[in-house]
């Protein structure tokens, strides 16, 4: 049996007439009979090719301003019927139902209204409700009706009719179907999400993705959906992979964090800081984020939070690493960076984030908020008779903010805005501290006056007392363990100042 | 000015008749005019309440077998128009429209027909398309029609019409738009998913969900959208948290490499496994799973893959830890655990998790599948001379197991099936190998003899020399490195077997 259907009759709705002319033209070229609403009957009228008002077929005028122009049962019968079936066909001749084979509409843009910070009238206005009517119906009738939902799709719908005279397969109109319930679901998202004031419903759509080489392994199929292009001038290097973008991703947060500040660098592994400093130079703050450890760093991500210059990028050069980040490079800078063929160099323009979090757990996701807080002078409270100095005070907020971007459970030790050691997702507090104190001395760190900052509170004094032999002098911890005074306890002892911020910062 | 509207006329159109009839009944007492078709319309007169066919209004039969009922101008016209308009109230009284206030509408089970394993053309001829239609255009035209969109409103919506004789606030009618748009975008992503056959788009719609007390942090929302009681019978204890779904979520997906196989015990922290064991018994299996690390297994997460007896329950009952999973506990069990308030209890069902894994990146999401492959004996390949012993080749495959659940980087040591340490969550291959040793040491393991899992191969032969001193026999890894020879060459001349498994495991 032959699945090709030969297009007799098209109807065609579209709020933007963009790139509808050439399939209007083929469309008359083969013979196929238009019918249309409005300005877009206007617009094929004035391309002079003959059309029939959907009023003539409905003997039913456009009403209540347009809301109500296709909804009617000839035209969702001319959409609908199965033309395998006897008792449709019947029907098709009783009520002089026209067949309609190729329904084309571009709907409303409700996206883009609320985009444009339009008034509520205005954004309820452009729900389409005809439209979206004639693109499901003509979907579901797949085995029998082309429905063609999108811009997009144009130039696809005209080769297809071209190569084959009209003749479409019904391998094509279900993809086309498919594409069509992408569309219908997409605009209801939309608009769910525009009237929603409650938490306990989950909807994403994204109707493009980036297929990536693969997953986190090479046996894992990945895609990206999101805009990239809105978020990096990509300047040179290779396809970024899953993990990079993960990377990426963990970069982009934890430097938003020195956003405003003097030059800052960091190097990220597995989504972790291994260096990271703030110096007058971006070149200073480069060496000594590496200096944090040059090990980790081969393979790394790196990121500035201001110009990459030429001296910057001579030292760069010589590292092995996947991706540089910045908010611009200068022109000898690039070259130089240029040099090696995969690096990928990233542009980063002014963007902000999603707010919701989502992530796969058991049979569904689990959906939070940003942890949006970052702790400052003002949220600390002393704990302890010995109050930090300046300097430590300094110190203190910068490894808190670096500790708040590290896996669970973390320690990060700070000295001088630069990043000494950190012990990184590890299942208990105390290996994290050891972990932290092991790195430090390796990379040849003096912790000697360093400060220590702990991602949540401690449940005993073993911390506080391994940190001070280590020679750490101030603590910034949240706070809250029914054995806080403990710890309290064994600072006062030991002359180390211990404050209080209140706020977890588990990441995992 | 009032934005409260009595309501005078229904539009009742619904697949399913439960729970209507109250409604019907209130409706009838307030004097509401009821408009229907088909079915619903004879349930209406079945209950002896008066009912107007919607084809005495629209003068047109319904046709195609049922797929036109209300797709008419009439119908549209009498939901979408605005009661303040004076053009739309001219037209009503010029094509003789009727007002109508309240639509219910409930849909042909798409989702249901899809699961029951129905045939294509059953799976299409449940796409709605004129139920679809009324939902939206009444949703969308909220200021003047109340959108019933589901029976899970039913009660509400009889509350509301109750307590005010018919009228409703534009606040009520507000949320239920969003209700309907909730309804629609999840039915078009379902029907969407039914048909895509492409991997590059991305669809997900849960219209509800479990509010978690918050999310990874106490300043943060969190919300779980699944559906844990498909999963786990709670038997006992606290509401889960945040941290702890995203535990039990790695906790089940480990032990899935363990079912149907002797009894086995592990404990989990921050996402990882810091104690794991397999023994002739569920308590031998705990007893040497905490072993692995006793200081993490605080307020850890445990699971089993065999049921819980009394002698295991009496000693998780001596351990603070904040869930237990199991298939199944015994009765003397159960009493000892529920001993502890707060400990929660769950009995895992068989499941099968979702294939597809989504996170949050950037402004977009990263969807993949998920890391399927466990390494089996056929995939190994030996890459040294000297050839693994049985005893080694199983404990091999075992850490790799682990290793596979375990966060990027890691090593991790076994013996015996049972693990004796690793390293997690490490920005550098040797930190994570270091740690391992640290740790086993620590708890007084003796790694003579034992094997090595790595999660990625080893860039350089440093690893294998490290494992070496520390007493290590066998290395399990991906292989794939440009220096992989560095690697083999120290394992041959130092009577060290490495196998090859060709599959990296990275987990971030």
């Amino acid at each position: 049996m032959s699945t090709g259907i030969k297009a007799k009759a098209a109807l065609i709705s579209v709020f933007s007439k963009e790139g509808l002319e050439p399939l209007i033209k083929k469309f008359n070229e083969l013979g196929i009979t238009l019918y249309s609403t409005g300005g877009t009957e206007k617009f094929i009228q004035d391309l002079g090719v003959p059309v029939i008002p959907v009023e003539d077929v409905t003997s039913y005028p456009s009403i209540l301003g347009g809301r109500v122009k296709t909804l009617h049962p000839k035209i969702f019968g001319g959409i609908l019927n199965r033309q395998d079936h006897q008792g449709d066909i019947s029907e098709m001749k009783e009520y002089n139902i026209p067949q309609l084979d190729i329904i084309i509409v571009d709907l409303y843009p409700f996206e883009k209204t609320v985009a444009s910070g339009a008034s509520e009238q205005d954004i309820v206005e452009k729900i389409d409700i005809g439209g979206i009517s004639l693109i499901r119906a003509a979907a579901k009738n797949f085995k029998d009706t082309l429905c063609v939902s999108s811009v997009a799709d144009y130039q696809e719908v005209l080769d297809l009719i071209s190569a084959n005279d009209g003749v479409t397969s019904l391998t094509d109109r279900k993809r086309f179907a498919a594409k069509a319930f992408n569309v219908s679901s997409h605009y209801d998202t939309a608009i769910f999400n525009y009237f929603n004031e409650e938490d306990v419903v989950y909807k994403q759509s994204f109707t493009e993705g980036k297929t990536l080489r693969y997953g986190e392994n090479p046996h894992q199929k990945g895609t990206f959906f999101g805009d990239f292009d809105a978020m990096f001038d990509k300047l040179h290097g290779k396809e970024l992979s899953y993990n990079n973008l993960l990377d990426v991703d963990a970069a982009v947060n934890l430097m938003s964090e020195f956003k405003d500040e003097n030059p800052t660098f960091a190097i990220l592994k597995h989504n972790n800081a291994c260096g990271l400093a703030q110096r007058e130079t971006i070149h200073q703050a480069y060496v000594d984020a590496l200096a944090g450890d040059p090990v980790s760093a081969f393979g790394g991500i790196l990121i500035s939070n201001s110009e990459i210059d030429k001296a910057t990028a001579e030292e760069i050069h010589s590292l092995f690493c996947e991706v540089v980040i910045a908010p611009s490079f200068s022109t000898e800078a690039l070259e130089i960076l240029k040099g090696k063929k995969n690096r990928v160099l990233l542009v980063q323009k002014p963007i902000t984030l999603p707010n919701d979090q989502v992530r796969s757990c058991l049979n569904g996701v689990l959906v939070q908020d940003k942890d949006a807080i970052t702790d400052s002078l003002d949220d600390l409270s002393v704990a302890t008779d010995n109050k930090p100095t300046d300097e430590e005070l300094s110190d203190l907020i910068f490894a808190s903010k670096i500790c708040k971007h590290t896996k669970s459970n973390t320690i990060v030790f700070v000295k001088g805005n630069q990043l000494y050691a950190s012990g990184t997702g590890q299942t208990s507090r105390v290996d994290a501290l050891r972990q932290a104190i092991d790195k430090a001395v390796a990379f040849g760190f003096d912790l000697k006056g360093a400060v220590m900052a702990s991602d949540a509170f401690f449940p005993f004094p073993d911390c506080v007392e391994i940190a001070d032999k280590a020679g750490i002098t101030a603590v910034i911890q949240p706070g809250g363990s029914i054995k806080d005074q403990l710890s309290i306890d064994y600072c006062n002892a030991n002359n180390i100042a211990m404050v209080m911020t209140g706020t977890r910062h588990f990441k995992h």
